[in-house]
């Protein structure tokens, strides 16, 4: 198992009329934090795409539990249970600065292989540096 | 069991650099598509709120069978299942113009009376249109 | 002188806090507009970028005259005042539904041959059915 | 003159298919260098409206001179030339890693009275943390 957080602060962008950070954005909060718990395991998903492998996303599921509201910075809880094979798959929570949780949710993502547009196995770079965890 | 379509046309910001729509936006799409089918039905969102009650998103599960790209004239199929009580479930099959499912999912809302921030039972104008099609 | 309209409806997700439509998106709109006023001369912008030309903003203006607020129906009225010729100038005004003035602005594009990377003149394709509106 | 800088790192939801910065973005690179700018002088925009104040933006000018990419960590430098009136005018410069110029800008935001929904005097608290960088 591996787990890493990351911060993000809610832009008056994503929030709403409801003067709550828009469902939507959620996914996005999501992305940030699974390229930045890559990045902490120095993996790079820029390099990756790069590399001729991109990872779309397969299916979302989301729960809010609280309202997230302007301003708030919040905690991203990335877990990664599992080294993933052809598809990965990321659990999130999300504190607000009280601790309170604010929203879980996890996405699988798949490797394609860019040039073929066909499905691949998680490269040897990606495998590399989760295998530690997994042992 | 009520069912309505509705069309949108993907936005050049809503593509990313995959050339895809970004996930995060397929919540957009079902937004428009509920506050459309319940339009048709003759009952406008924006006068719910104006009346007290505002329905935030309780939860979403997405799942992304084909990538839509830019200027597609998706359709978005919403499908209602059974009469709210203090939630509403709505679930989403969205279509390309070549008839191809690009993306599947559902929506659970809560009714909120605004003035005391609490859970409430749906409104009767919206029980109102939907009873014919529950009989 | 050519001129045409398109409407667009205020999507929750483009409210803010405020219930305003958040400045950002007013981009967004100027391009649907932009899209759909080519498309009404009978010219696709995705066409445009198979053929390997695309049309990268080089310069946006906008003044926000009145709040446009969730579920209106806009109207952008788009005018192009010129045969384009490496840049395409085109200028937006926006009313609601009552007729008065929300937004107005304006955007230069450039045309970039993208195999080479550089800036190019207006495809023929533009121009030919630009012309009659400039004899 | 007060002068601050902000990062930010590029997100994926933020590009468009043409693999750079959807240009409706950096509205929201404003937004947030604006606020992170005032929280540096110890002034939080959150507060403001608590208090009954909102700053909406009246014009928007922006200049593209050069794509910025995803995961690019961009430097934008706000400038705050005059002590706010009832508007107030922030001028802002994006540079990539290299240092190179990627946009410039400007917005002139006014200063609103909630409660009367009209424009009203830049607030004390306001004053209070600029005036010594304009003495």
């Amino acid at each position: 198992m591996y787990k890493a957080s990351t911060q993000v602060r809610v832009r008056y962008a994503e929030t709403d009329q409801m003067a709550y950070v828009y469902y939507g954005n959620y996914a996005t909060y999501y992305e940030i934090a699974r390229v930045e718990t890559l990045r902490k395991l120095g993996f790079s998903y820029k390099s990756l795409e790069e590399q001729g492998v991109m990872m779309p996303v397969k299916d979302l599921h989301s729960e809010f539990h609280k309202p997230a509201t302007y301003d708030e910075l919040l905690d991203i809880e990335v877990t990664i249970n599992s080294l993933p094979s052809v598809r990965m798959l990321f659990e999130y929570r999300i504190q607000n600065e009280s601790g309170e949780l604010v929203n879980s949710g996890s996405t699988t993502l798949v490797f394609i292989d860019m040039e073929r547009n066909r499905p691949t196995r998680a490269p040897e770079a990606v495998l590399k540096v989760l295998r530690p965890f997994f042992e």
